[in-house]
């Protein structure tokens, strides 16, 4: 199925000065999706001559839901009603398309790597995300003043472009023990705890039940069954020079404080405390413990039944076979 | 001492659909306590047919405490006063003796470790934490969207089975930099600070003054005077294959970035960075810094005064005699 | 320009018990400012006899600009408007003066590690920091079993002597993902990111655009265009014993899960996962990769254009000459 096109109807919060700070997609309509969604699709279709449109009449939107449509109407003064319409996935245009594009990913519509977000650094706005909503940051100091004076509470919990996942939606099945590290853009699957330690940023995630106790950056996905040891590391392609896109396959463990460099296989173990890199030097050993050789790690990328680990007499870093299975602990995902 | 039969004075928050979401344990009497306590027991035990009863006078529960008595007054309708009586260290039964457990930990009644606490994970539901307490996640989604219309707030601090230690107590003579790193159930000994890379697990904690700027796990307990470094680990029993329990002896110092997967000795020091697996061979030096062979780090669990380090020429994991002793800087943890 | 005498205009949160919380300093007139600010340091300087005075009549105070004026009035009943002198860079005498230094330090008034701060853990009470403002400890559990009857909120986001920067002051054009990683004292130049794993210590930071997602201990300070990967550690001087001030120099990286234990140069690179201390043997290489020798790594302090690595085959770490230059992401430093 072609997702594309596609509509969001968004509530978007308008800062002091007028200016768009974050919009809410609570629904999106696709021409090709099931026959109320494409229903919903064309008749928004036919407001639109551009790809955003201001809604001032709640009924035109012929919403059925009775309990969807009482939530959009009597919206606060600050909050515009709107639509956003992608037809093809190119470059990012406007602040209200790269919040929808977020909100595909962490609706679960497109996995991490599947959508154009070029641009998105530039359309989002930086922002002070408090316990009053997102406010702008031209005049955020007095607004400090205004609330010690009087003792209201001004509580600015985050100063950043993205803001955070469960503001906006909360995926089935997950625990998510501190929300102020996940991301709107991520792409948490059923059955995925994401601890203190962890943390996932946009265009990211798991694929299926996952423990998440370290850091999954932008545009590495992990496998289910998988386990990110507290503490641990993926290399992200955003800063730090790597150009590779990292992930994690199926029921493997990156111990903690490990880190990764390379695209992990299957049924994988990266020794906790070990950080492997792309260019690591890694000797390779059969199932008989009889050296096969030196390899960078990169060539290794997404090969299955590896444990990786640090001769603690030697020092040296090895590839050996991993005899071991990775299980995860049922009940700690049993996320009811 | 034996501190069971006990029953726990509590609030219960009751979710939409009815269901217990957690109970906060003001007061907790022992059979075998004081005078008062015990009295308060006999006096409670009498009304009690079953393990949990809902106290619908407050007047019934003879309590003489003026000011307690007045906050259990005109309760808000979603809270449900109960007793919570635990006669013997079972298997955890209902979602209120998992919170009692919990609390007696974190009120220091038990050291982790000493209470039963099987079926803990199934006997705690998945709960939405906000700023407007507890709320279930069944219909977390249209909470959203209603708070976003309104522009009211909701903000959903975490998605977890446990909750944060101080939504309930503030142990005396700590310091918590980043309570939502301190999940009840953790056990914080005066003099205390756990910074804002610490965390501390339930059943969990430290038995004297001890600063924490590292990770302790479920079941891992740190002595007094003791210094865990930024971002260090100490492996758990819950995932990764572990099952020794782990723990930090006294005036012992693990380096920032460091792990443990041993129990630790007295005056010990694993130098920074270095992760110290169970099966890690080691090379150990006398005093004389002569070799006394290669042993797996587990036989060395519990010994004192070794100092674990990466050499940084051959690679090799040694362990050596500590020579320093280890010392907390005192105005840091005058926590007045 | 000898930036004493000055005088901050604050307002100070009182406590029940009538004990000062904190105070929040909107306002700092220097003696040898320009006409504006040296104007009102006069005015100031003739009503004060001690160098802590308490204001009842705001207009004494000689303010000229209305919204700041008009924000000073009406306080609410817990806050006193005080004016706090600091003649000479002494030791710290007062909460008030403790948090004056804090402010000129995060105003970038002073770099980190130009003032005295002696005594300031001291003069810090430790305070409950909450969605209503800082409330000291003495009765916080009965607060929350008060707070939990009524179901009003009652969050307790820290337990410090120390609170978060952005409750008083947000510097311009930074952003910071998770402002409770951030502390009163710490020194964020424009352009700097404090990503969710970052943390900034008081008296520590960043002297130009940077990327944050390590950990900068007190004392600690960091070059333009440099970047600490996530998990990174920089050895304080409070705790863990080292007693030399740790700083990294221009364009350069602390890998991801690497630590620092010297001063770094500029144009360094220390590998993700490697933790440099100061007493860490290296092999230090010239531009042909001929070893030069082994030294201490402290004897390459301030050095730079070095690599520093694990040689992932020998085990042996080594400082090489860095080939490459560090570059940020351009897009991630646009902090509009």
């Amino acid at each position: 199925m072609n997702k594309m096109p596609l509509i969001g109807l968004g509530l978007a919060t308008i800062g002091a000065s007028g200016k768009t700070l974050d919009v809410f997609f609570p629904l999106i309509a696709f021409a090709g999706g099931d026959l109320e969604s494409s229903n919903l699709y064309n008749s928004w279709n036919q407001l639109m001559d551009d790809n955003i449109l201001e809604i001032q009449d709640v009924e035109a939107l012929n919403i059925e839901d009775k309990t969807t449509l009482s939530a959009l109407q009597s919206l606060n003064s600050n909050i515009k009603l709107i639509l956003c319409r992608i037809q093809e996935d190119i470059t990012i245009q406007s602040i209200e398309e790269a919040y929808l594009k977020l909100h595909l990913i962490s609706y679960k519509f497109f996995q991490p790597n599947t959508l154009n977000l070029d641009n998105l650094f530039n359309t989002l706005p930086n922002v002070a995300w408090t316990n009053n909503g997102p406010i702008e940051l031209e005049s955020i100091n007095h607004s400090i003043l205004e609330s010690k004076r009087a003792h209201r509470s001004l509580e600015i919990k985050s100063i950043d472009k993205f803001p955070r996942l469960t503001d906006y939606i909360v995926p089935p099945g997950v625990r998510i023990a501190d929300t102020s590290r996940v991301r709107l853009g991520a792409y948490l699957s059923e059955g995925t705890t994401v601890m203190h330690e962890g943390f996932v940023n946009f265009n990211a995630g798991t694929l299926g039940a996952a423990m998440i106790e370290g850091r999954i950056s932008a545009g590495v996905i992990v496998g289910k069954n998988s386990d990110l040891g507290g503490g641990s590391s993926t290399m992200g392609t955003l800063s730090g020079g790597n150009k590779v896109k990292i992930s994690v396959g199926e029921n493997s463990l990156l111990g903690a404080n490990a880190g990764l460099g390379i695209p992990l296989g299957n049924n994988c173990i990266v020794e906790a405390g070990l950080y492997l890199t792309g260019g690591s030097k890694v000797e390779v050993f059969d199932r008989d413990m009889v050296s096969q050789g030196v390899v960078k790690a990169d060539q290794l990328s997404n090969q299955d039944n590896l444990l990786f680990i640090r001769n603690s007499l030697s020092g040296a870093v090895e590839a050996r076979i991993n005899l071991k299975s990775v299980e995860l602990n049922d009940a700690l995902h049993k996320n009811q």
